[in-house]
């Protein structure tokens, strides 16, 4: 299981840290107008050239910024700074959406008298709406970057569509003797406003290491955290995950050969993690984190696999959000998932209540099954007694305001 | 798409028309007492043996009647009845589950003076309760079997859950000069109470065809009509599309040599299409039947891959529910379908809507579009331009009354 990959003891949350906690980063948000009065426009700026990786939507339908994001990191592997607007996602917007997200990306360029390549773009917001370019340029104009705690404050708001709380993490740790922190902000989930493309996570870190090696690691990290949770099983056009690593830490330059690579790697997981699990406890309409643990499956994808089942399967949704211990539909899940299962060696637990063993049930209290559904957050454990595989995922619950909030006319 | 296939001036609608309707079938239901007071157990006999062939849930979880009813047709191909029973699935029930289908198959087989290998058991209901199997033998005992419309129907509701309404099909067409019927029940998708085992299928027919032959019809009409319909994206432990053929029209033996082959592979689709919709339409909390056609993929396989993540899209259930015409989540479950996609040449209409072409949002009325989907049927058409694929899929909304139904305790 994921957790237990980490030595907690050498990964340390930073308490109201950010993403500028690492050394060497600046930040804003401003309102562009691109909303009606909150903040929707937002930069992440690194003092020093920076390494960076990003991983990106796997969706046919990639939205202009994120391949002008590929065209910058594509040059030379460095980024300067992320520029990133709420309100429209510039997705399906054809040669002219194209080109408003390189002229955000020169606007934004210009300012910070930087090489356009060494910017990143990102949009979230309604598909099939061009970018009122006016308000990006006069946004971008009057943005105040700076290092205070107000500054993340801003860009993590400007960042948001309609997600009910801001998601930001920081954590850190000792490599070489030195300390190397990591600080994210993400949106995601809370798309009270239909259309929105969801989900974008930005990392901060200011641990020395290059583009190649940040890359493979984000790419480790991201399937066994971003990539594992889900509120509703749509993928959306304009995901994006990117991390800059600035090296202002100074530690000695990180590889898979680097006696601390190990702790590194645990370092962007937990992070990562952290603001996986916010996106997923903030999904729409939900009330309910639900973590789903794994073990006993022939590998670790395939015990990815089920948990992903189990956190998308509407009626287990539906069965938590009504605290109902409902082990019937996770059996559905896990049968349907694809995964190698053995139907006769399966054991269910919700929180520590046994339900299933070996595939026989187990009788169980309902009342202190409903007790424990009633928390907001809820643990489903399954074992498939066939391997070693261990995997998590996270979801939500699936509630009325789910429907509500996606029924809505758009206007 | 799916009607071109089928030459309509064909194949003939029978009015009043069911399982009955082919030569030499009866039929009946009867309260076993499963449930409080609707009917729970129901068979179909056959008067001579019968050709058949089965589909089966790809869940790993297959539940002991399905195990069963395969160990009936691998014996000899031959059935003569199908015993169901509602209100319990007899699935995740081990040994017990498996030993309680062998008994309720060999009490039908008794009851009828057949060979218990020419019996086929199927049960819908709670996973993971045992049958009671004193209820199910006096049912046995009590079934009266006969040929009138009552019959009909008393099975038709025998086999339902919480289903609002019976689903029945009758077609018939010429071949060999000769009029050849098949007529079919089902039941899936009104899981009112929890923890049901889903969809259920049953259609007889008086053609003259061998197992082989019917086997492999079905297996390609099942890829295209009930594996094209999705409620909520979960697959049961219990599901099961059974067909029996008994000869009794009297046209010459059917195979994919004979001149009129496709018209009986077009009777079985046009059978088969029309249960998959009445099930999607009474799809849990539905309002609405959502029918996806999608052209220009790549491949047929990929053409239904396409129309089933649209009908399996939660944003687009609820933005039907809502009557939103919301395109952009279209492109969404289009674009991470894993389907070829060429992301500059999409088109999208609803009805006759034209919302998008080449990828590029086409000015539409929204009033005009929100008075289209208040409609209870909603057709959603999808152009890929790139290849020659067609397919169809078929859903429904998502409304409150689904988490309403699904949220709520089993008791």
């Amino acid at each position: 299981m994921y957790q237990a990959m980490t030595d907690k003891q050498l990964i340390k949350s930073v308490p109201d840290g950010s993403i500028l906690t690492p050394k060497g980063f600046q930040c804003g948000g401003v309102h562009a107008g691109l909303r009606y009065t909150k903040l929707d426009l937002g930069m992440i700026v690194s003092e020093i050239p920076a390494s960076c990786a990003a991983v990106y939507t796997t969706s046919h339908f990639q939205a202009a910024p994120l391949v002008v994001t590929q065209q910058s990191i594509a040059k030379e592997n460095v980024l300067r700074a992320i520029v990133v607007n709420s309100a429209c996602a510039n997705a399906c917007t054809g040669e002219q959406g194209y080109q408003d997200a390189l002229k955000m990306r020169s606007l934004a360029a210009a300012k910070m008298g930087i090489p356009e390549h060494q910017v990143a773009v990102a949009s979230t917001g309604v598909i099939g709406e061009f970018m009122q370019m006016e308000k990006i340029e006069s946004g971008i104009e009057n943005l105040v970057i700076g290092k205070s705690a107000d500054n993340a404050e801003y860009f993590q708001t400007a960042i948001l569509t309609t997600d009910t709380v801001m998601k930001s993490c920081c954590y850190s740790a000792r490599i070489d003797g030195i300390t190397v922190s990591i600080g994210g902000a993400a949106k995601g989930s809370g798309m009270i406003h239909p259309n929105m493309a969801t989900m974008l996570g930005f990392l901060t870190t200011d641990a020395n290491i290059s583009s190649e090696h940040l890359t493979a690691a984000l790419k480790d990290v991201t399937n066994i955290t971003f990539n594992q949770i889900t509120v509703d099983g749509d993928t959306s056009t304009n995901d994006m995950v990117l991390v800059m690593a600035n090296g202002a830490a100074g530690n000695q330059p990180l590889d898979p050969n680097h006696p601390e690579w190990g702790i590194f790697v645990d370092l962007l997981k937990e992070s990562s993690a952290s603001l996986a699990k916010q996106i997923a406890k903030d999904g729409e309409g939900a009330t309910k984190l639900i973590e789903i643990s794994v073990s006993g499956a022939m590998s670790e994808e395939e015990a990815r696999v089920v948990g992903k089942q189990i956190a998308g399967s509407n009626l287990v949704k539906t069965a938590v959000y009504g605290a109902d211990a409902n082990w019937g539909r996770i059996i559905g899940a896990i049968g349907q998932s694809g995964a190698s299962i053995n139907p006769n060696t399966v054991d269910i637990s919700l929180g520590e209540i046994t339900m299933l063993k070996n595939s026989t049930p187990v009788a169980f209290d309902e009342d202190h099954a409903r007790e424990y559904l009633m928390n907001d957050k809820v643990e489903i454990f399954v074992d498939l007694h066939l391997g070693e595989g261990k995997g998590m995922a996270w979801g939500c619950d699936l509630s009325y305001d789910y429907v509500k909030i996606n029924a809505s006319y758009r206007t």
